[in-house]
């Protein structure tokens, strides 16, 4: 277990399944957190075992076991479908909670946070409103990696009414491995992934279909999206190239970013392209935009990269927890 | 230089621009083509040096030396820009050629063939008349890369009219850094592509845009092309995936591609999700198509893969020959 | 099932365990075989799936069901301490038998093929000796990929009395996942393996150790030998790095190597370093070996590559069933 | 250039050649460290070019326009051969100087620091008189990445007496193929490299042979080393395999470096395989050793993993400066 000598004075946090990629994720960005500090971290397969964290090492315990009261925040990155459960009992045990699965998300578990679950969607640039849901929340849905990358390439044209009505949006993305998970899979061997690349989850039938869909609902989108994920030979990151129809030609395409994004201190809008390399291990959505020219649409290409392990799980889960717990946004987090 | 006993029967050859990539792949899949036999290849930065090609050895003269007049066909794969005269040469000392570089494509030297320059693109799965056309040219202006994966996948479409018109087509496709060519650049090398993904030569700018654009005018699409490459941490293979608005919904969507591709020993037309290990070290384009669920515009979503070398280079290139010399259409190539 | 008009006229073979790497590259470089041809394959697991092999297909079927009878000769790449008993049926069924698994190689089942089990062990660059057992034998022991590349750089030594008596010999080899097998294991994932390099079966503890130890002894080598494996993040290929004490001083360190090797097809000795990527998909041994400068004892540096899907396992197989019955042992093996 | 609001009470480093691998890792930890400030980075090359250094920018000056009386501590990442002269400019300009090049590393420019240059070898675990004089040094020659890795992990048998006399210590090590630096070579490229791996340098002829001889030497060892690196296709990362003859078994073969190491915050002792992944991105040498069973001569395996630009280079640069200046040692240095 964690040296609790290193928690006075710090906000004690639970994790539940952290020996996933997203839960090792915590695990690592929470141990050198300032404020926060880990009661106890729960891996049913590994529970017993004691894992190097960095610098640090942590003994995980089985989720039955988790001492949910002595948890200020409990970070769920249970699989799909099993972390509803865990996230009411720690709830009910008077924590704050961080769900990092599907459960709760839009489209899914709740209508984006106006309904009876009251968990708001955890992304926090989608705007101030969202920020004090999440500020003032019980329990917050932190966002997808897909749809991470690319809501937030779509919300400021959503904002500015910049998208065409009865358009078709193309968003294609890539990422890496580790965006699967760990449990052992054939086809994610080493042998079956390295020197290949191709598509899954494709014409829509991908989970997070439905969570981007809800959002660009919220947001007055009146667009149909198609959206194909792609697995890289990579560990970390997901770039979205994404074809957007306008009701006008933008004379500078990156201005409704730069407005958007002015004071958002996770967001990086470049005139480079984005590359994975840019952001891995860092909280940050990396984002650039371009004019196409030669169509009879007005069509805009936009490229959003982020680490799906940070941005796009855990990294905006402790930014979420940041906020809830009034801490400054950018806590303990890598950028 | 390569042993002349091994030659006699066989249909002598020329390479230019031999130790590029593609050069390479055309000295490996020619030392075992059974009719035609290596008599000189070039390359001027390597001239001089004896090199392993598969289990045979070739050692590469400068071009400036090239004995053109000992070549029935000769294959430039000149560096895009300088190929050219190189063409004209060979084709004046009485060889028949087959041109690996941009020059003479469509959209760039010719338009397809009907005019000056009197070169056909090689494109053969475009049918009987351009195969036709293959069979008579004194010179063959061997298709892009990317445009094998993408045309392929829109000719079906096109010549059964279901692209919507005033449409825009969105081509999405990742290369392996072979494509990219072996000129020492920084960015290609190992420590700046691994772990990397990256959009490149976007918004239209890409060379094989334009090669794309006129083959699509010569089947009669009236629709916009979205073309977005990236460069892929794998060394061989391209994948595209494709979305298509359609005049209507098609209840079979592989059925355009089965009718049309039926005896096309070269294509795989497939309910399987196209992979790039797939298609590697073989002269095929393996293609995939989904109708997507949900959006207002009836639309197709094709995914297709190539081998960059093979299929996307020097497999072409000599299934080309092999049609101009009336030899089976297969011979010598890896399927 | 495979087509059997194509049949006629080649030997039938039956592979038992088709599915794993090295089952898939029987399959893969059986069916294109001159002389034989796959009568059945068998995969539990995949048992009733068709799959893609090259440009054929095959259809597994149950182990339990393998119509032994109809192959002349079977191969076994089941796994490790499974395979004895399928070995017996085949042979008892009236088959030859090549038994890939460890179970009956030199200091596991058998001695060397001297005794009891008379399964000569399959590795034919040991000499002409090697080869007539080989070619008379009923079941040939093949050999381990580790084992192929450190016994071959050996043997040339040791047959002229080089290695020094009592001396310490090290050999550390990096192998490429697939020598791992495709059963999924998360040690084994794209994201484990990735950007990763490590030693595993350390300080003599991996199984492949007392076979080499049992063919030095029958090369009558006094040394001890010092084995280290390692993980590759690469799929295909070994290279081994042997550092030999010798009894004097080379003066051409090549020498031995040219000698014993000049007229074997699938030994290269090169003054060139030997790399994975000039071996793979070929069924070859590519080696050099440097007296290294300024020790005391005199100390031979040996570099030896080879694929271990191919010489190191399905290729080596395919070659000793060439000799077995009476082909050129070149036959349909790709170098 | 940086942000000198940043600076005050800081203490004003320049880093020479920052363009490199090693150079930007140099950037990249001072930019966040908290006792030292960039006031000037220099880069030829891409001189006025304004770079990403994780959440800050930097921009370079031609290394002629190196404004060094500005600089306490000059860091120079210059390649080999030409850093000499600056390092002398430095302190001549009055800054301390840890210079990264192999200019003035034992067995090249200097003898371990007792003479003319009065530069100490920078490998601060070989001891406290090491550490005594690199704090009062004028120059710092920080160890070369291999030495650091097969170095550290003899010492400690060094200093026991375990080291067997007249012996040959074997030691192969692959490397990522940052450690080869990022000027563009052919042979660097992604296509030649990925799926690949080969020898280098073999026969003792790498350049860190004589570093690792001269120092070995000091530490009163009476063996040969035998050296072979290896290229790895990763970007960063080393691991040794080190094999060493002892005087006499060990029963317990961690005792000797749980004894030498027990207070050195950067050298991790354990009974775990050492992986790259457990190293990148941290200044830390993850070691252990397993005694070989029944060889006749008692012999220890030794691995040893370190990242090679940060304790292979820029850390370990870092560490050297922490010490120069009085500050922790671990001081800005990522664990």
């Amino acid at each position: 277990m964690h040296d609790y000598a290193l928690c006075v004075n710090r906000i004690p946090v639970g994790i539940l399944g952290a020996s996933g990629y997203a839960g090792r994720e915590l695990c690592m960005l929470l141990a050198d957190h300032p404020s926060f500090a880990v009661a106890f971290a729960t891996a049913n397969e590994q529970r017993g075992q004691t894992v190097r964290v960095g610098r640090h090492t942590m003994t995980f315990i089985a989720t039955d076991d988790a001492p949910l009261h002595q948890a200020q925040v409990v970070f769920s990155a249970l699989p799909h479908g099993t972390s509803l459960p865990w996230v009411t009992r720690a709830r009910e045990a008077g924590a704050r909670v961080v769900d990092l699965s599907n459960d709760l998300r839009p489209g899914n578990g709740n209508s984006n946070g106006h309904e009876t679950t009251n968990a708001p969607y955890g992304m926090p640039e989608l705007g101030a409103r969202t920020r004090a849901a999440i500020a003032a929340a019980g329990i917050v849905a932190n966002p997808g990696c897909y749809p991470t990358s690319i809501l937030l390439a779509l919300t400021p044209l959503a904002n500015a009414g910049l998208i065409a009505p009865g358009a078709t949006i193309v968003a294609n993305s890539a990422s890496g491995v580790s965006g699967a998970g760990n449990a052992p899979k054939r086809e994610l061997l080493f042998a079956e992934v390295a020197e290949d690349f191709r598509a899954y989850g494709v014409a829509n039938t991908h989970r997070h279909l439905k969570e981007m869909s809800a959002t660009l609902k919220t947001l007055h989108v009146d667009a149909d999206l198609v959206f194909t994920p792609h697995l890289l030979p990579v560990v970390r990151g997901i770039l979205s190239t994404i074809t957007v129809p306008l009701t006008s030609a933008l004379s500078d395409a990156l201005a409704p970013y730069r407005n958007a994004y002015a004071d958002e201190p996770f967001i990086e809008v470049t005139s480079d392209e984005p590359r994975l390399v840019d952001v891995q291990r860092r909280n940050v959505v990396r984002m650039t935009a371009t004019m196409i020219g030669g169509t009879r649409t007005p069509t805009l290409l936009v490229r959003s990269a982020i680490d799906n392990l940070t941005k796009g799980a855990a990294g905006q889960a402790i930014q979420n927890a940041n906020i809830m717990f009034g801490l400054a946004e950018t806590a303990g987090l890598p950028r």
